[in-house]
């Protein structure tokens, strides 16, 4: 596997971020970016709340899409969706072809994660997956007081930092997770909502 | 009213596109845009199928979004939302206090939408508030062989050709509707499409 690469300004990236918790089925929306700089793309699907579909759906959201042969990265913000619905970043990207970089606002309180899964029968195999999403690094992209965190698949540390700093071009967020969140905020209240 | 004022690179535009015609109740979107660049904001609303309330609910989209005290211009794509619910411009550019620029990708076929409207028992003074929104004038943005067309209230045609000259960054389209369209029919499709 080829975990550094030349990169281009215009790297086209899928960006996915899931909506609010308001029902069992959560939308989730994909932004298909040209690096830091403009969409091309808008994608939609939905998984189960607190489910195991989450890997799935995004794996079949990039293939399916027509831009599919253009991608060359995947960014998701955070590893859990739709509640605990986890995302297995290796499958993601072996399934795909694709290098995964998990995008966090800051490091995960795995006291509180280990403390909401006690309340899933599987709540075990779930924390696996979360946890083998690997090692978690920080990079300081537009703000220095503000860094980021991310995680990888199928990309190494030097590649996926230089892709994220590319990206973050408008904040400390990449814009492919920082419009996708606009637009899965948007759409549901009606009006886009930041992020704590 | 000023008719002619200084164009910051960074103008903060509301663009409104609608969705497919899949059900009664037909999604609008709303992209908040600095200039041509990138997007503060993502709003949705619902107007009703060949209805009479496109004017209202723009209205109210612009003036109750937390943007609302930033926004200098609405960019509309055509005048005719949801099928035929025909947007009062006048109307509108009166109510939000906001200069208004409709945009259209060719010059409007007003022989066939005087057809469509001979269906409706009031299709008369639907097509009056079509017609009030006055004069069609070309705009050559970023393609030359491929001109779009405008009309304006509340602004002048210097500067309504200026601000669209402007956000028309990746396409012969502003921004804020290339942007608009692509989340509407991402959401509704599933994927994003283009417009003939």
């Amino acid at each position: 596997m080829k975990l550094n690469f030349h990169i281009k300004p215009e790297i086209r990236i899928l960006g996915v971020d899931d909506s609010a918790l308001i029902s069992d089925e959560i939308m989730i929306v994909g932004t298909v970016f040209r690096g830091g700089g403009w969409m091309d793309g808008v994608l939609r699907s939905e998984i189960t709340r607190d489910g195991k579909d989450a890997t799935e759906v995004i794996c079949r959201m990039a293939k399916r899409s027509k831009h599919y042969g253009q991608l060359r990265v995947i960014m998701l913000d955070g590893v859990t969706y739709g509640g605990f619905n986890v995302v297995d970043i290796s499958k993601l990207n072996k399934e795909t072809g694709l290098p995964v970089i998990v995008v966090m606002r800051s490091y995960p309180d795995f006291e509180k994660i280990r403390g909401a899964l006690g309340h899933f029968t599987d709540g075990e195999e779930r924390l696996g997956v979360i946890e083998k999403a690997g090692r978690i690094e920080e990079v300081v992209t537009k703000k220095p007081e503000n860094p980021i965190y991310i995680q990888k698949a199928g990309i190494g540390f030097d590649s996926a930092k230089k892709i994220v700093r590319l990206t973050a071009t408008r904040s400390n967020i990449p814009e492919p997770l920082r419009v996708a969140h606009m637009i899965a905020t948007g759409i549901v209240f009606g009006e886009s909502r930041g992020k704590a």
